[in-house]
């Protein structure tokens, strides 16, 4: 049966999973709701998206996702609060991203109206997938890709925009201890380190399979220069408390300008934490380390939220961060997950009711 | 109908789509022939592969290749004699080089007898696909990609391995003027780019597309922290000429160990060419292009063998080699297509028999 809501076509599916799932036991990312958004970019344009079925995409071999690596997403959670009300958090910030990938990966600008319309209609149709319990979250995924043929190295003239979810419960399980990487790297200067690229993910796993046959979770990345300043850690910004002050790194065209980082500084800022946007040196957080001024260490990101990283290793050598009670990061997580689920006024203006 | 060839189970095509194909006109990778190979990897391991129709390829949403770029590939050629004999260059070598990519990419690395088998029964049954007309081949590609399904940004764990093929004219068209890039860059110190990934190609094509507004065909890379050293050209290693001397840049985790750059040295060397394998600074191409020492410039890579560069731009200034009557680059050219054509002796045992 087809319906229109906000303008977009929808084609329903025919079944529900919904009743296969345990919403209780939810890993991350791993079931799918039953629709997807489908917006297919030919002739020189976007097309009309349409919500259907979430079902399978059928590709030709030649097609340049497989050889050229041409493909950008973005990471988005919907909420559920008491009244049944739907959240997304600064949904026009992914869309503006999303943009910033596409242009560096020579893929075609999407417009706004297709991703927020197609995004409220989805959500409308798959809202009863949107988990309520606390920690879990519907996780919402668009992703664009090079659709189009052919064994030439340049950019496809067709591409495939989808946004699919997935009913998410957390992203880590268990405490994160990280490695300061010392050879390896994420991103160059003047390269797509500061665009949602799929190759820049595909980059990190030989060297985060390394971490973690040495008994880490992650990989904190460093300058591909020097191997002196901490930049990234996989899916996640970084942040230090030294003291009292919570410091991460500017971003740059290395480091993903990520929507957790920038909500926490301002979030820390206006409750009076002193916050330092400045780069941050290896030398400076093993010192920290050492003199007990490190008092935290933490990732930021969609998926994580907030990560506490209960320790690092650095040239074979192994930190512990101390176990404080009060934390900047139970705080701060706390704070921006009430405001994400309508727990809490939100005097930014961050939250975005679905409707 | 179901055969094997070379212990390779062999899925024949209903029909051949050949009489649809001007061999006389080909353009670059871009009709396929009837079947191609096709791997698995599923419950820990590669399974027998199979020569079947070229055909659709199917994969859930979440496929892991949409979203983390997880993919790698190489680029080969078949050429036929004029005894209808079948001929590879160096196959091994790319064969060594795939692995090398897969390990990189934490992907599962192959059998050697399931990409040599594979490949040998799928040019036996495709053969009447191989051009003979000179300067035309049978343009292989071999890729990897994460089919395994799942929103988590890690390793898949299931994978397909296909080799397409596809009748081939020149990659270039026309005389190849380059741009010394300043500003971007196509790989990190202690990144992929050694690997044949998919995301470096991505990650190449937006600033390809601004060198191509301004006139250029090709981006000349430099590394990605100074600008100063001439790395790469696109889809091929670059040679340049100052006097008499052959000079390119030694390979490192930036620069792909191009199978037709180790030749071309190896060749000029037995030719009495004095080849110097060093770091090349933009700084002496450009006193050299003004002093008039720079005689040559051109790039070397399987698709486009050597493609001689007319010219440079470099800081809004343009410059221009001259036209030599006997170039390095024709001499070279014609030493190894003969060589990988079976017109001239091979001693060096590059050349590979498929039979
Ligand atoms: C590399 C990288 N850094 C940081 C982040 C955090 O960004 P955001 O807070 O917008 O999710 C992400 C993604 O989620 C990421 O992939
Ligand atoms: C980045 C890059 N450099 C160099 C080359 C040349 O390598 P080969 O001579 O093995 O084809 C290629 C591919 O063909 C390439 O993709």
């Amino acid at each position: 049966m087809n319906t229109i809501i906000n303008d977009i076509e929808v084609l329903k599916a025919k079944t529900t999973k919904i009743n296969e799932v345990d919403f209780d036991n939810l890993k991350f990312g791993s079931v799918f709701s039953d629709h997807m958004l489908e917006c297919n970019f030919k002739n020189g344009k976007w097309q009309a998206p349409k919500v259907v079925p979430y079902g399978p995409i059928t590709l030709d071999p030649s097609a340049k996702i497989f050889h050229y690596g041409q493909s950008i997403f973005e990471g988005m959670k919907a909420y559920k609060d008491a009244e049944e009300n739907v959240w997304l958090f600064r949904p026009l910030d992914n869309f503006k991203r999303l943009n910033i990938s596409a242009k560096r990966l020579a893929i075609p600008e999407l417009p706004e109206s297709y991703f927020m319309d197609g995004l409220k209609a989805l959500l409308e149709v798959d809202k009863d997938w949107i988990p309520k319990k606390d920690g879990s979250s519907l996780y919402i995924r668009p992703f664009v890709f090079a659709s189009g043929n052919g064994f030439h190295a340049s950019p496809a003239t067709e591409y495939k925009f989808i946004i699919a979810t997935a009913p998410s419960g957390s992203y880590f399980s268990g405490e994160v201890k990280v490695l300061i990487e010392e050879k390896y790297s994420r991103s160059a200067n003047g390269g797509v380190g500061y665009a949602k690229a799929g190759g820049n993910y595909a980059g990190q796993f030989y060297p985060t399979q390394l971490a973690i046959e040495k008994g880490y979770q992650q990989v904190i990345w460093t300058d591909d220069n020097t191997h002196e300043y901490i930049e990234e850690a996989g899916a996640m910004n970084i942040f230090v408390r030294i003291n009292d002050t919570l410091i991460t790194g500017p971003t740059s065209d290395r480091i993903l300008d990520g929507i957790t980082r920038k909500s926490i500084i301002e979030l820390a800022k206006s409750e009076g934490i002193a916050v330092d946007v400045r780069k941050i040196t290896v030398t400076e957080v093993v010192e920290a380390a050492k003199n007990g001024t490190l008092k935290e260490m933490f990732g930021a990101g969609t998926a994580a939220v907030i990560s506490p990283i209960s320790g690092f290793g650095y040239k074979d050598q192994d930190y512990t961060l101390p176990k404080l009670d009060d934390t900047f990061a139970s705080y701060l997580k706390k704070r921006i997950t009430d405001i994400q689920t309508n727990k809490a006024e939100d005097p930014f203006g961050w939250r975005f009711k679905v409707e």
